[in-house]
Formats: C-alpha cells, structure tokens, sequence
C-alpha cells in the first residue's frame, strides 16, 4: 500500500514474478477493494494471488514508534504477522523503512546474538556485483556488530550469488593496518581471527572494483557510500545531457551512442539492484526503494524468493553460533 | 621530490604558471643537481624560479612521526620551513599525506581554538563545483570540530569562488531532525546559532546536486564519499569502454561520440580538482594528488596562489574570533 508511486506497481510486479515462478504464491495485504481492482484489472483470475485486507497505512515519514504502537492493522504489520505465522515464506514491502525495520523486530525477533538488523544491498561492480552493509539502519556500530555484519553478509552473498566462501572486506580510509579508527581496527581483528575469507581493508574506491563480495561498513558510512554512488551517477547523466544537446551535431552523436549509453544506463541503474535485506531477522523481510517501479518491485521479489530458497536466517544463525564457539 | 610521477611533474607545472601568472615566484626545494638538470632542460633561464637544495626526501609510506623526527632536511620539512620563515608565502607538496600534516601542524601550528588540519578539496557538481572536507585527516571528530570545519570551509570557498556567504550543509543520512548520531546532531545545533550560511542536512547524493557550496562531514565519511566517487566513475568508464569496444558497429558509435565523452572525462577528472588545501594551519599549505601530472600540479599551484592573494588563515582567524565572542 506505501511507496512513493503506490499498490498499483506491486500489483503488475506481482503479476510478472507469477509468470516467471510457476510455483510462487504470493499474498497482498492492503486496501481489499483497492487491491480487488488492481488485481482485476492487471491480473485477472490467478489462484497463486491472494488479497489480505488490511485497514490502514503506514505514512512514509511517520515516526517508527508510532507506527509500531498504533497501526495495528497496516499492511505492513499485518504482512510481518504472516511471515511470523508461518503463513508467508517473507515479506517485501516499499514502505517506510524506520517502521520497517522496528515492526520486524518487534514481531519478527532478532536472531540469538544479534542486536538490530542491518540493511543488505547488491550493487553493481567490475565483473559482477558486490553486497554490502550496513546500508543505514544502525548509524554507530561496535566491532562485534561490524563482525556480526560481515557473518551475515557472508552467508546471504553466498547463497544469492552461488559462491563458496565470498571474500569480506572492511571498508576503511587506507588500506595499512594503522589506518581508520579503534571500531573499525577491532573489527579487522576479530575477522582475521574467525572462519570467514576476510581480504582486509578496501577504500571507497575499491567498493566496484571486483576486489571482494561483500564490503562491511557502519550504516552511516555505508548510507553516505551509497547515495554517493547515485549522487555520481546523476552527476555524469546531467553533464552527458547537456553535452548532447549543445548543438545540432552532439545530439546526431548522441542519437548514434545512444544504443550504447541505453546500456550503460541500465548496468549502473538502480532499479536492477533493487530489494535490500534486512538481515539479522528471525525471517525473511526485504525492503524494496519507496520510489520503485514495478522492474525494480519484481527484483525485490526475487531476492525474496531466492533467500526463501536458501533458508537464510537459518544458515546465518548457524554460522553464528558456530563462530561463537 | 615525492608524488608518485617525480620532480619532472612539477617542474613542468611550475614552467607553465609562470607564464601564466607575471609575478608569480616559486622556489623548487630538493635534490640540487636534479632539480637543475630539469629547470635546464624544461623551463631554460628564468629569474623567477629559484631551486633551494634539501638533502632528504620523505618516503610514500614512510610513518609520519618518523619523517618529522628523523628527516630534518626533507625536501617536505624546508618547504615548510620556507613558509614559516617568511621565505614562502604557501607550500605545495604531492607528498605523503600524514607527514605533510604532520609536519606542518609542528612547524607552522595551528590557528588558535583548531585542534588538527582538515584536508578541504573542490568538487564537481551540478551548476559549477562544490567544496567538501574534512576528506581524511581527522577520523573520528567531535561537534565542535565539524563546527571548526565549517567556519574553515565557508572563509576557504568564499574566497576561491567569490561568493559571498557560501551555504554550508552536513553530510547526514536523512534530513529530517531525528536523522544521525548524536554529533552531526550537535554540530546542526551550533551552525543554526552561527553566523554562517547553514542550509541543513544532505545527503550523499546531494553532495554534488549543486545545492550547497561547502559539505562538512568527518574525515573518514569525507574519505570514503570522495573515494566512492571516483570508484563510481571508474565503474561507469569501464561500462562505457567495454560496450564501446563490443563490435565494430558500437566501436564506430565511440569515434563519433567521442567529442561529447572526452567532455565528460574531462569535466568528471579529478585531476581538474587537484590541490587540497590542509586548512586550520597558520600559513598555507596545498595538497597535491600523489599520483598526478602536470596539469593536476599546476591547478594545486593555482589554488595555492588564490589563498595567499585572499589570506585565508587570517580570515579563518577573525571568523573563529568572531564566532567564539
């Protein structure tokens, strides 16, 4: 029911992911009239779709607390009570993530060890792509929580990617070991001392650059990292326009290179990476962008799905207790 | 004598500001003989260009209490010496970061009231350029100090861009008040009862959205926003150039569109942003890119020449008197 362009763009995201998975169900919780039509109208009959009403919204800049104490029966609550039921596999929603995240955690429970989940993203990089967190959900972070960060990203990159053993890295301003401050030394130190295939530390720079599969930063730095990431890219768009409207010959160029600008676009768009975790849940709860098109909803869907299949809170919680031993 | 590309670098950048700035005098401090041999052979008979010998030169990655404590007659440390005698009015150096600081911070010392340099660099961004520091000397800062960067920044980008009262924004991960920890928070608290220009939170993908023209964030936030932009552009070129390359059809659409893309290479290079400025010191010192070429070195001379005509640290000085009374 939330997100910045609402239900109409889960309903034809849903509508595609049925087509594309033979064997998914998938169950809408909202406004039961509202969704009865969407459905309707972009879907038709469809036993593997579901309505599940729910009689109110979480706004998108409503203070998570409230949220949590007083919408009892918004979408969002009602989806995660279906997850914590056993009656949803995971829950994927575009709306607010404070909520979110306070409403998972509350309903959901944390995994034994963990204290609050930590936001997963994949992102483009040189040769594939590369998952980090945390992305913005805690904004100071301890070096067991960076630890903890790097376990579950571990597990979650591996499963999602299909590799052994992904490489961790420590995102750090240098890459000596007397670079960075005390958090983030401490963190290196319980890495290097653990199970998992740590790499060491990598620089803002060296998040693309193919040099590891998961990249652990505290949520302020990771946020920071990410938006600066968009932020480039609107950057490079913006001067790439007004090159290519200077005059009549750069927009002949621009109508030449344009197959190969598309596809440049498409690689660095957002959409294609879109659906974050929310890892360290007792459940499955992915956070699509509150701006998402039904291209970007449908890929939430499908890290949902993917994690279902490989049973991703129940792995991340045996590494843990194993790591602990 | 440092940087990663050799003194020929620099002698060639001080070649062409000569010619491009009538009274400009520069003194080149090093290896005597080498030094001479490339003024001979680059630059010819000039009265303006001076070479002061120093016996020593600091390593790349040498620690820099070491190059402060052992290395007495650096090239780095007479530079600076030259500064603090009168002898120079502003130092320029493509050498290792943390001696440079280090050593400057003990021979010039610090503006009263700052505690350590903020390293202070000019950006692109929508609509012209965008100042941001601190991008790495002080890892973990405290409310007053981002305080301290945002008086520095405001006198600095005043200055080198002529605008009076430059708009001074923190680096936050939201902008709604309840956004950050607990010292972007304290920070915000101070700048709304300044003097200063203070237009709010940004966040990262803002930083270059032409909405402010100073960012004020901890050294290693700042590190990492300013690294990730260059690993976003080297992801975004490395896109471009595989897809230009693909066949012969997508390799002719690169000769045409060739002009437009070397315009944005050229407007997103770093090396037209070279030369940071180590702000907080009493005396001038700029920061060269380790690995850059003449062009770069000469834009690091040319920020030099533009503090020393604006006095920036005695400006800095009166604006942090005026803010402490």
């Amino acid at each position: 029911m939330s997100g910045d362009l609402g239900a109409e763009v889960v309903v034809r995201a849903a509508s595609t992911c049925l087509e594309r998975h033979p064997r998914l169900k998938l169950i809408l919780v909202g406004d039961q009239e509202l969704l009865t039509g969407l459905v309707t109208r972009i879907v038709g009959d469809e036993p593997r779709l579901s309505i599940r009403a729910a009689s109110e919204v979480v706004g998108m800049s409503e203070a998570p607390a409230d949220a949590l104490r007083k919408k009892k029966d918004s979408s969002m609550r009602v989806a995660i009570d279906l997850v914590k039921e056993g009656a949803a596999a995971a829950c994927v929603s575009a709306g607010n993530t404070g909520a979110l995240m306070a409403t998972a955690k509350f309903v959901l429970k944390m995994l034994p060890g963990i204290d609050r989940p930590a936001i997963l993203a994949e992102l483009p990089s040189i040769g594939g792509t590369v998952h980090m967190l945390d992305l913005g959900a805690n904004t100071s972070c301890s070096a067991e929580q960076l630890f903890q960060f790097a376990v579950m990203g571990s597990i979650v990159t591996g499963d999602i990617r299909a590799i052994d053993r992904p490489r961790v890295a420590l995102l750090n301003i240098g890459v000596e070991d007397t670079k960075g401050h005390e958090t983030v030394k401490a963190a290196a130190a319980m890495l290097q001392a653990s199970s998992l295939n740590y790499v060491g530390y990598i620089e803002g720079n060296e998040i693309f650059a193919g040099k590891t599969d998961v990249v652990v930063t505290d949520g302020f730095t990771g946020n920071v990292a990410l938006k600066t990431m968009e932020g480039t890219v609107g950057l490079a768009s913006h001067y790439l326009k007004s090159a290519f409207t200077r005059n009549w010959f750069a927009k002949l160029q621009a109508v030449l290179a344009g197959p190969v600008l598309r596809s440049l676009a498409v690689r660095m768009d957002s959409r294609n990476y879109n659906g974050a975790s929310l890892v360290g849940l007792n459940g499955i709860v992915i956070k699509s962008h509150g701006s998402a098109d039904s291209v970007a909803f449908q890929h939430a869907i499908e890290t949902a799905l993917l994690e279902v299949k490989n049973q991703v809170p129940e792995q991340i919680g045996s590494l843990l207790k194993q790591e602990a031993a």
